[in-house]
């Protein structure tokens, strides 16, 4: 069987902004399976904000996409043929695919998805990847505890969603900043934020003011998705002896967005004056704990405690768009792509 | 018996750079003992870094220094006087009497030196804060490690002198900064430092190739104490999960000085790309330590086996350029001002 793909490759690197022209459609030919590999057909294909440091030519905890090879990504996808004693056909799997209709894998960090906990989508959302990433940010690098103050910026994206459900499971007061009021109602009525500010109008100094007055007593955690000004608006409200977990900089992936943040020596004041922990994480590093976390969110997931919100766009094409929408906050929940028919 | 005393006041905030016109030197009669209080004469006045910060009137972990006001600082100090049942006439003590050549107190926060063990200077120097700030940092904050590599910024100071010694000891690859020959000479040969750079002439980028080739196994550990190009040039080169300590950040403390640094985000994407742990700290956070760092350090002074340099100023009236001169990075090893005889 001679199985043809389509793809979307990365053209150019972006100088500033990524720009639709950054990404070029192509089609490809599968070779034949080896032994031990098997085809799968993607269903569901995750579009995460990590994805813009790979299409820098820069060092970072992977390498860069190379130019003309297919963009790196995260996909639920169903098992078509199998070389694969581990894997069969009809098998819904989560496997990093990249942004492609078909792929092929030998089975190394792939997982196989139980459709019958909650739609498959969620294994590269809540279920996955960006739920993996909440769950560890808020028990393993913050150590959120009862009573305490937590600040999640992207407070309704595919992580923060969850951290904030989590960090309010946890008896902690959850204080949200998202963009637009779509997202701050949906924070506080649906996902149950205390308070979700709308940062958008707001300068350093209003958004501040209005965290200083959503947190009485004080901010014990950031969990920081965003940079950017929410950040500078946190950093003096942060409490002495605070956490901060880096998990992301949204607002500072394109190089231009830096030129209006505030010098190093204003964090690092900060950290120095208020005694603070910041630790970066990257949650492949903490994949360990996938088990774990299944145990705990997949049956909240599965009985509706724990909610969770998707933008999907249709059809591989779209890929490009969504993604630039998602660098521009313009999702509203986990952004996703969907690629091919969803059999569940 | 009524005393008078001389001592340096706060007279005006800086605007900028901290000047000779900031101070003024006084004279006061101290008031009458009160039961439970005793009366010193200075002998050393330690200068720290963390003065200039006081000269402020911004909120930091301590409240600044009111204008008018004497100010702050440790000393060692002996009694001359005592309404005290714990402090007799002769004792020598460290108490935080200000920039003053008598002082009054009532024994909270006193620590008794042991004349015995080493010269009382030390009291403010490698035995007393500046040194239990080194002990904490490379021990309880950066957990260094035999056969991790630190760097040591200001490692000739009052602090990163026993940093690079403590280090040593350890068994970790010590990698110095500092300003001129003399000192990274003296970090070398005296103190065991494997190398010290010499920043002096050296931009970020020089400095960054000299740090890449001093330590072949990566950065696992910086001891920060002055920010600036040395944090720029270090940051690039901590290794994944490295850990940074920051104790001060003498090259930032004066405003003029931020206008060169480069963005939050050069250091935001730094902690999360290599997942640094940053953790800043503040050593009166930490006096519960002192007992254990004596055990461990007051050995090592008494016997030679660590070692320390002292930069002195005579008289009262010396302290506030010899404030200024530390602030430039012109003191070498620790900074002291002789305020009245040593006995000893």
């Amino acid at each position: 069987m001679t199985q043809k793909a389509s793809r979307i490759v990365l053209a150019s690197r972006p100088t500033g902004n990524a720009e639709l022209n950054n990404f070029r459609l192509d089609h490809v030919v599968m070779p034949k399976l080896k032994d031990g590999e098997f085809l799968a057909r993607t269903i569901w294909l995750s579009l995460d904000p990590y994805m813009r440091g790979r299409m820098n030519d820069a060092k970072s905890y992977s390498p860069p996409v190379e130019l003309g090879d297919t963009m790196e990504g995260g996909c639920v996808a169903e098992i078509i043929d199998s070389n694969n004693n581990d894997y069969a056909i009809g098998d819904i799997v989560v496997a990093r695919l990249g942004w492609i209709t078909h792929g092929i894998s030998n089975g190394v960090g792939v997982q196989r998805i139980n459709p019958s906990i909650a739609p498959i989508s969620t294994g590269v959302g809540i279920l996955g990847m960006p739920g993996l990433t909440a769950w560890v940010g808020l028990n393993d690098i913050l150590k959120g505890e009862k009573g305490e103050t937590i600040v999640v910026s992207a407070a309704t994206g595919g992580v923060g969603g969850l951290v904030g459900q989590l960090a309010k499971l946890k008896g902690m007061r959850v204080v949200g900043v998202a963009g637009g009021p779509n997202k701050t109602k949906f924070a506080v009525e649906e996902l149950g934020y205390d308070i979700c500010i709308d940062h958008k109008s707001l300068d350093v100094k209003e958004l501040r003011a209005q965290l200083s007055a959503a947190s009485p007593d004080g901010i014990h955690c950031y969990f920081e998705n965003v940079g950017g000004k929410t950040l500078e608006a946190v950093l003096p409200l942060m409490n002495t002896f605070g956490r901060i977990a880096v998990c992301g900089m949204i607002s500072w992936y394109s190089p231009k967005s830096m030129e209006n943040a505030s010098p190093i020596p204003v964090a690092w004041g900060a950290i120095l004056r208020q005694r603070l922990r910041v630790r970066g994480f990257i949650i492949f590093d903490h994949y360990d704990r996938m088990e774990e976390f299944h145990k705990e969110v997949a049956p909240l997931v599965s009985n509706g405690k724990i909610k969770y919100k998707e933008t999907i766009s249709e059809g591989l094409e779209s890929a490009p768009q969504s993604f630039l929408n998602l660098l521009e906050g313009k999702n509203f929940g986990k952004q996703l792509v969907k690629i091919g028919h969803d059999p569940r």
